[in-house]
Formats: structure tokens, C-alpha cells, sequence
């Protein structure tokens, strides 16, 4: 089997699947008085503890959730809750875990939702955003994603934080493909919020991260027992939150090894995937990416075919976001770039990760030529 | 190490960390096309059919959580906004995760929220119910626990549903203490919507359900990728919902004899304990009782501190909910039934659970004297 598609899950990292096995079978609620909750507990405080020391965040900043969308949700609504402004503003590019939220705070609490454009690279139009930080004071939020998840381009963050913090608009960053692939600095960053997970960086699924400036006033949205500073109530994962954090440390650690190992990898597959099919067409600036994303169209081709030609192949990858897969919509993102429909529809992405090597490489180079031919054949013969 | 804290949390059975780490290391998010992708969806699919299976469910009436307090979540505020009415009924003896989601609903959405009283042996005032169901149509649901998590005892929910389904209003209960304790049938409940988690049950942490009838209208919380018909986005955690199943069926399969087993043992409990403190005072209507609580005050005693002095002898018990442990406050539940505040401070609770055994029992009645002897004499020295 061949495993391209680390951007939507990538399996857990040994010591992850360690830590996190360690606590299985332990009695002892983490919010308990007695000793097996307090055991519980120090775990947890210790994942807190070594979480925010990789990120550059205060260990009280670190408000576990169950992973990237409920974090996502966190902020967008506790901050249009808190804040109670008329406005939101994001990019066209976002995650459905922004956009869906966005899209409900619209329909369910009147939000006037501003969707920044992007440029034919992916990246956001910084006049844009200029034009819609006019009035501030009626601006809930600004939320702009790390690294997008489709194309792998980086956001321009620092020039976004500059303009929004400026206005005193607070600014979340939903950095779930960030994370262990470039570096991630909180303090740095200068964000209000920022979203991670662990199931993209080796981690288990279930859990994840909102880190939140300690002065950033927040509306809890999961209300019950109080945890996490009341801000997201429900038992601990004490488990999953150790799992969690062996990932986190891991994914930075050898964040630096593996960004030069991965783009050099990732080069390699772009140049093979062109050779065979000369006319196929690299989406996003090849400058401002992360370094396991690529994301190829195929003129002529049906993205959701081609994709279920390569897997008879044995090689798995995606048609955008894994969360819209079986929908067969044209990506949002591609479109955002200016994207024909049918230049988006027939589009791939391609995502290495810990495991990818380069025989992942060599087989997806020997299988897209003849694939790419079949599904051509099969949209001219519709 | 006494543990006599099972409704806190139980410790995972080797069964479900088995099938959870069966599903660890694997490629494949569950949403995702390829062939990684469809076996975890084939994981997740199976898992939902054998939970609805020993439940009295749909398979398509369970909708993954990742807890009960996100359940119970979903249920209250997601019936709120769908139905768009002025009431809400509950009960004074719920849950935190559902009096903390209605204090946010009359707070935060102006609902004039009703807690109905119990009575002195914590079931439920069915006159009251009466009463608070005379203009049905103002209400947008009733929430009522099956059983309660600090003294154990059952609530009359066939009555509840009766009246309320004559009345069309829809009927929501947190079963998180109830499964594997007591037999639970969704359909033959009558009920609308009924809260489970894993880790009660000796299932993971992290993952739990909505068991949601297939007729109604529920809006959703968490918004993204559209998981779970759309009630319930976010990436989905395939190993935990594996593990979760495994639980779910385990603890229905051995339900019967565990519960006869663990209300043997809890007899013995509270008849050694009676026979070492004479003047303690067991709380709940022993006849409508979940096997494995006891919920004993002790008159005179700091319930706190009593809890360190046992956890001090390696015995670990509870005051009220692990969820409002550190804080120290008289258990909400007592209050309800009508025990002073100094009763209420006075009590813990002691819960058995898969693991428990007779010296289990023998080790907390041989400690709880000196330590009730102790706690009593701190409290005059105070």
C-alpha cells in the first residue's frame, strides 16, 4: 500500500501508541480527590506542560479539546459570544472546521461574514484584508489558517497579526497542518488562538489543542464539570492527551529533519508525476508551501475517478479535504485560486509524511501515467 | 489500592483496549475515499451497528460523541435551538454536564428553565411533573437521568415518557450510570434521546454517543466536514469507537450477572460500614437502586477530609460527582433530597464496579471506623 494522503490522518507515531498505552486499564478520574486521580491528573499537567514548552505557549494556555474542529469551533463562536460584534473575518481558503462555523454564526446569529480572497498561488490578498479591517470595532474575530490543508501554502500570519493586533482585533489561526511541519511558535506568532490536533502529527484522533492567550475572554461551548479553566467541561482524555503530547514533542523535535527530508521527497514525486504527465499542472505557490503538499490537476480527468484508479493501484491519496471526499464538489480552495470548475474537479493532492519513502514516490511515478491515460479515456467516452 | 470509585470512571477492560489498539498505527481517515479510508469507515460502521444492536437502537440513531457531557450537549441545546420553544424541564439531580448546558441556555438564551424537586429517597415528584407539563407546547424538552451518579437510584422514567409523549414534548436522558448497570432498550424506552459514554462502561475515554430517534430534529453543535449525519463534524476517532463497541457489548452481555454479584458486594459494603459507624446514614430509596452505589453520610464527619483519611489507608471513594471534586460545595443531590448542609458536606459515595471484590469491601470497612473516628475529631478540634 502506498500512503499519500498523511494530510488527512497519518498513522500514530510508536511513541504515541506507548504513552498512550501506558495509561490503559489505570483507574482514577482526572478531576478526582484520591490518589489514582491525582495520578491521572499529573499526567495531564505534565502533557500540558510539555506541549506548551514545543510551542512557545504558557502551560495555561493549553485548553485540550477533542481535536481541531471542536477547537475551531471554541474559538470562532467563544469569540463571537464574547465579544458581541457584528462582523467575522476569514479567508476563502479556510477548513470546513472554520467555514462551517462561520457559516452557522451567519445563518443562526446574523454574523456578517467577510470571506477574504486569495491570489493564483494560494496566498492571502493582503489588500483585501486592509479593505475589510476598515471599521475594527465591529470585527469580532479574524481567522487565518497556518498552511492550508488542500495546497499546502503558508499564510502570510505575520503580516496578518501586525494590521489585525494594531486594530485590536484578536486573530485565530487554525494551524492543524502547520504543526510539526514548519515551526510553530505561540508567543512568536503574536496569536490570539490557534488550533492543533493530534491526529495529523502522529498523535491519536480524539484530541487536540486550542491555545489561548491568557487575557483572550473566551464563551465555553461544551458546558458540564468545569475543566480546562470551565472553558471546555467533560472528562479527561487522560490517555489521548498523553498520546497527544509524545506526538507534539516528536513531530517538533525532528520538525527541522523532516521538512527537508519530506520537500526533497516531494519535489522528487512533482517532477516524476510531470514527467509522466506533461501537461498536468502544479497548484500553489511552490515558494510558501509546506514541505509534504502537493497539489496536482489533471487536465481532462475526473479527480474522484483518477483517485479510485490509483487505489486499484494501491496508492491512496485525496481529492481536496477528506471531509468533503464522497461529496463530489469542485474544492473550494482551488476554485478560491482561480480554478475552473472543471480544472478543480480534476485535481489530486499528494501528502507525505513519517512514513514516506521514496518507493511511495516510485509507485505513485509508475502508476499516474496509465491512470491519467484511463481516466481521460473515460471522460471522453461520457 | 481500594478502588471504590467506579462511577467516576472504571478502568478499561483488556477487551476494549484490545480492539482499540487493534485500529492504532492504521492509515485512513473514515471519511477518506481510498481503500485505508473505506476499512476505517467499515470499523466505525460495524462498531455503530453492534452498539445500536445490544441497545435497542438504529444503527443510524447513534451519533459518536466524544463524551457524555458533549451528548448531553447536543441533546439539550441542539433541541433547544431546533425547537425554538420558551421551557425547559430537567431535574434538581442531574449532572452537572446537563444543569451547567440549561444554566447556559436560561443565561445566555433567556429559556426559563424548571428543575423538578425529588423526593427524600432522590426519585423524581411526579405530581411536579404534572404541574411543570401543564402548557406542553412552551416546552422544547424534558431531561431526565436514568439513574442518578451520586446515590444510584433509578428515576421513573416510564412514567416520564408517558406523560411527556402524550404531550409531544421530547424526552432526553443522560444513561451514562445505567448502561451495563441496568437493562436499557431504546425503543421499548420511548425515549428521544439518551446520553452514553465509553469510559463508565470500561470502555476508553474520549468517545460516547447520542442515541437519537430517527424522527427528530436536532441542531447540531459542532460544525466542519459533516461527520455523523451532519450532527456531529469532526474527524472520527476509529479507535475509540472500536474500543467503545467492545465495552458497550461486553457490559450489556455480563450486565445481569454483574448486576447481582455487585449488589451483593454493595450489601455487604453498606451492612459494614453500618456496622462500624452505627449512627451513619445510607441516602437513596434502597429498592430503586443501580447495584454497585452506596451513598453514606457520615453525621459529624468533613466529607473531604474523611475521603483523605481513607485515600491515606489506600481506599478511594468519592464526595458527590469527581466532576465538582476540589470544590467545596454540599452535593446539589442531597440538597435536593432534603439532607441539611452539613449532611450533604458529611457524605460520600462508594462505587463498585468489574474489578471490585470482597476485599475491596473487607479493606474499606476495616478503615472506614478509625477514619470516621478521626474525621470527628478534627471536626471539634475545628
Amino acid at each position: 500500500m502506498t500512503y499519500l494522503d498523511h494530510a488527512a490522518t497519518t498513522p500514530m507515531r510508536p511513541e504515541a501508541i506507548e504513552a498512550m498505552a501506558a495509561q490503559f486499564g489505570k483507574a482514577g478520574n482526572a478531576s478526582s480527590l484520591h490518589a489514582s486521580g491525582r495520578a491521572a491528573r499529573r499526567i495531564v499537567e505534565e502533557s500540558r506542560e510539555r506541549i506548551a514548552q514545543v510551542l512557545g505557549a504558557r502551560p495555561t494556555e493549553v485548553v485540550f479539546t477533542s481535536g481541531g474542529t471542536e477547537a475551531d469551533n471554541l474559538a470562532l463562536k467563544g469569540l463571537w459570544w464574547s465579544r458581541a460584534r457584528r462582523r467575522v473575518v476569514s479567508t476563502a481558503i479556510e477548513h470546513h472546521a472554520v467555514l462551517d462555523p462561520l457559516e452557522w454564526l451567519r445563518e443562526h446569529e446574523g454574523a456578517e461574514v467577510t470571506l477574504l480572497p486569495v491570489d493564483a498561488g494560494c496566498r492571502l490578498d493582503l489588500a483585501a484584508l486592509d479593505a475589510a479591517l476598515r471599521e475594527p470595532d465591529d470585527i469580532a474575530f479574524l481567522s487565518v489558517m497556518w498552511a492550508n490543508n488542500e495546497t499546502g501554502v503558508l499564510q502570510p500570519l505575520d503580516e496578518v497579526v501586525t494590521r489585525a493586533s494594531a486594530l485590536g482585533v484578536p486573530v485565530h489561526s487554525d494551524a492543524v497542518q502547520a504543526v510539526g511541519a514548519v515551526p510553530v511558535d505561540f508567543a512568536a506568532s503574536g496569536l490570539d488562538a490557534l488550533t492543533l490536533t493530534g491526529h495529523k502529527i502522529g498523535g491519536p484522533y480524539g484530541v487536540g489543542a486550542l491555545l489561548v492567550r491568557r487575557d483572550l475572554e473566551l464563551t465555553p461551548l461544551q458546558h458540564g464539570g468545569g475543566q480546562e479553566r470551565d472553558l471546555r467541561s467533560g472528562t479527561i482524555d487522560v490517555p489521548a492527551i498523553a498520546g497527544f503530547a509524545a506526538a507534539v514533542e516528536l513531530a517538533v523535535k525532528e520538525q527541522a529533519d523532516a521538512r527537508a527530508r519530506l520537500a526533497a521527497l516531494r519535489d522528487e514525486l512533482v517532477a516524476g508525476v510531470l514527467g509522466a504527465v506533461p501537461d498536468a499542472r502544479v497548484h500553489g505557490d511552490p515558494t510558501q508551501q509546506l514541505p509534504g503538499h502537493a497539489n496536482i490537476g489533471f487536465p481532462g480527468c475526473e479527480g474522484d475517478s483518477l483517485l479510485m484508479l490509483l487505489d486499484a493501484q494501491g496508492v491512496e491519496c485525496s481529492t481536496g479535504s477528506a471531509c468533503n471526499a464522497g461529496v463530489p464538489q469542485p474544492s473550494h480552495v482551488l476554485l478560491a485560486m482561480g480554478c475552473s470548475p472543471e480544472e478543480a474537479r480534476g485535481s489530486l493532492r499528494f501528502s507525505l509524511g513519517h512514513t514516506s519513502t521514496g518507493s511511495d514516490v516510485a509507485a505513485l511515478v509508475a502508476a499516474i501515467g496509465p491512470a491519467v491515460e484511463r481516466a481521460r479515456a473515460a471522460g471522453v467516452r461520457r
